[in-house]
């Protein structure tokens, strides 16, 4: 495993870490409207630091949104051609109070490095960059052709890449994809992501009342819209985690006998994983299926939040004229998100109670994928990460979506290596999101090993 | 109807409503902490304008919250001792956003005065300093002996003036109470309110995982406190309104076939209150039972926001860790808070869906009461009242809760005149909330009226 670029990583990994923290430092939340300069900054400074590095062709490619951020270096003749994909936007941080350190003042502790967006993905993104400054310094070439293709919209649904995806432009001419934005199955386990859900992110508003009414005057007479919202989510799936909107599981296709054998080999304790990971009293979801179904083959529905009315502290004696829930499903392969969606609508405006008036809105939503295991890049991945990790890769599920992947391999044609280096506990989308250090510089190893592989 | 008095209302009205819109300027919002020196601000703004028209003993009174005011004026040897209630706090403004004119900021438009407080309570309590202003400047005495004692936590439970009262202090002695803070049951009739529903304000926080976790990673395992709250609340009332907690019905009393009768005789159109007041699609609530039996007479639950989870714009993958719904509901005679709270605390506790562990809390509660009409003071004021309007005066009961009334006839045994000149639409704890201009000058007229007729 040694190699000259793994070599120029390993001395210059402490500016590699410190260059990550000041990237860190910018608060790109691409879903807050007041945060779209830090995003540009963001673009901005990995463009920069792409162009320094020797890639060339850099720019921003603006969107309807946030930038995507692009680069080239086409000189392997005869060799393939990688686009390396990342996400330098990062989720909101909130609820604020629950982070140790703050959440764009990235600190090191217990050889973790806490920040919002340390592992999802900027860390992985800067990983990607590293692994390419350490080939261009030490070798003065790369191993393959390669194209960079970042975009700062993936945690709001990601429509400007996947636009300019669908636009086939020469630029994403490639053979195969990297997609940085997964984890290891669990600490020191090389692992390639090979299926992600897919999902719809709706938003249910309820209307009752032309305004907000005294609860003592008008309680009894007037629909209360939250307690409509509640008899309509509770509708939505039973108390086993069976999402009861009708038809919604007609194009599930279960995994292959061999995949659940596979899975069923991976080292997952149940009981571990609801203690540290979860932490509730029990875990929930549909009997009959194993944690690792649940979340990675099966179709779920979260509430995220329910707005309006009063949340403040103490009493307000009010029954709001609106209420809305926020509301997503995670769907599988075969279901697409124009059925699924159009599924749960028409269910909703079936349920709606008595007095109020409901508006179901599509948010963004994004496919379901699979992705092909038999080819080369798959195998050069696997040989690369047992040098850097001594250990056989794992091939999983992820339950998120990374609707980018669908996108490569419906308008481009060309399969993703998805190749990531969180761990399971990393939060996140939560408070206290961090990266495993170790895993920072083994990701970046990995990195230079695999595109080494890819391009021999 | 022509007394001294209400010629000097009449020439000094013009004066009146300037203070009473300097009084309204003060966000004396008593839930918000922000605010409490606001709140400390109007009492000692109606404290020193007691002062100035000549009430003697004026003091604030601390409690565990925001002061009361006192004031009294007993030389009327022989004459009965009134209690002149009402309350200086508002409830919060928002939503902001609908108001047509800031909340603060009272302005008139098309015969009504606009602010947060105009009639609820502010408004109310500025009539009855006027009237009282009015007798001793006309009189140089008032016809009766008179106690005033104002409070800043109506809005918020009223618990500092409930323990104060409960000590049955002896500056309360009094033979009747006027409280000031009901409406009209239509414009231009003059109305007596004798029956108040009681309240319980709850909270329930519902807890699934340690932490916010990724919609997608764990959506299928971890459990969901929003939609176990949202299974919590549609199983609280039925489609029909019908609270579905054992045992609540039992205590309740129905309004006599009497009082049913007089009800039927109100000028009260369902379609128009609909149309005008509610402004939903349809009403709601128990079938079997006219509007004013659900909103006077059935107890009622209703929901007022439901705070925790991702609110604001966008999109945010996020199963929270924490999801609350603040609860409230109403209850008639006989029912008693301690009671209804226990019932509805143990039911929701058995229904708790799996995964989570879930914290009922009381926040405030308040007796429901019936007021008895066969009295002097009832008959002083349906005379004072068909002087000032013209009419005979309708008894209605409340949808709302004046816990204090309770108080009075539990703790010191006085009867209240509940005399208020609200109109069924002035948007009480809603944006726009006004009083009607007319309805202030001819409330102070009646007050005035009222307390000559009390102490002839």
């Amino acid at each position: 495993m040694s190699s000259s670029a793994v070599e120029f990583a390993r001395q210059n990994h402490p500016r590699f870490l410190n260059e990550l923290k000041d990237l860190l430092r910018i608060p790109s939340v691409s879903t807050l409207p007041e945060h779209a300069e830090d995003c540009r900054r963001a673009a901005d400074m990995v463009a920069r630091e792409l162009h320094r590095i020797g890639m060339e062709n850099v720019r921003l490619i603006e969107t309807g949104g946030h930038p995507l951020v692009y680069a080239d270096w086409l000189h392997a003749a005869g060799k393939p051609t990688v686009l390396v994909y990342g996400h330098y936007d990062v989720q909101p941080p909130d609820p604020l109070d629950e982070w140790v350190s703050p959440p764009f003042e990235p600190q090191e502790r217990d050889g973790n490095l806490y920040a919002r967006g340390a592992v999802d993905d900027k860390g992985q993104v800067w990983a990607q960059v590293k692994a390419l400054e350490s080939l261009l310094a030490a070798d003065g070439r790369l191993p393959l052709n390669v194209r960079v293709l970042l975009e700062g919209e993936e945690e709001v649904g990601g429509e400007g890449i996947a636009d300019f995806v669908a636009s086939k432009p020469p630029e994403l001419k490639a053979d195969f994809a990297l997609v940085s934005d997964t984890e290891l199955f669990a600490p020191g386990l090389p692992t390639l992501c090979v299926g992600l859900r897919g999902m719809i992110y709706t938003e249910i508003e309820v209307r009752g009342a032309k305004t907000d009414l005294h609860s003592g005057m008008y309680g009894g007479a007037a629909p209360n819209p939250f307690v409509a919202l509640a008899q309509i989510v509770a509708r939505l799936k039973d108390e086993n985690g069976h999402i009861l909107i009708p038809g919604i599981y007609d194009d599930v296709v279960p995994p292959s006998e061999a995949e659940l054998a596979a899975w069923r080999s991976l080292p997952f304790d149940e009981e571990h994983y609801r203690a540290t990971e979860v932490g509730s009293r029990t875990l929930v979801g549909e009997p009959g299926f194993s944690v690792l179904e649940r979340t990675w083959a099966r179709p779920t529905l979260d509430v995220h939040g329910m707005p309006g009315g009063f949340i403040g502290a103490g009493a307000k004696t009010v029954i709001p004229a609106r209420a809305m829930a926020k509301v997503s499903m995670r769907l599988v392969p075969d279901m697409t998100p124009a059925k699924a969606f159009a599924q749960y609508k028409s269910y909703v405006e079936q349920i709606v109670p008595q007095g109020v008036e409901v508006e179901v809105r599509l948010i963004h939503s994004g496919d379901a994928c699979l992705v092909p295991v038999d080819n080369p890049y798959i195998q050069a991945a696997t040989h690369a990460l047992h040098e850097v990790w001594g250990k056989d890769t794992v091939f999983i599920r992820s339950g998120g979506s990374i609707p980018i992947v669908g996108d490569f391999a419906r308008h481009l044609g060309v399969p993703s290596v998805m190749m990531g280096f969180g761990l399971p506990d990393d939060n996140l989308h939560a408070p206290n999101e961090k990266f495993n250090l170790t895993n920072f510089e083994l990701g970046i190893r990995s990195l230079i090993r695999f595109l080494e592989e890819a391009g021999r």
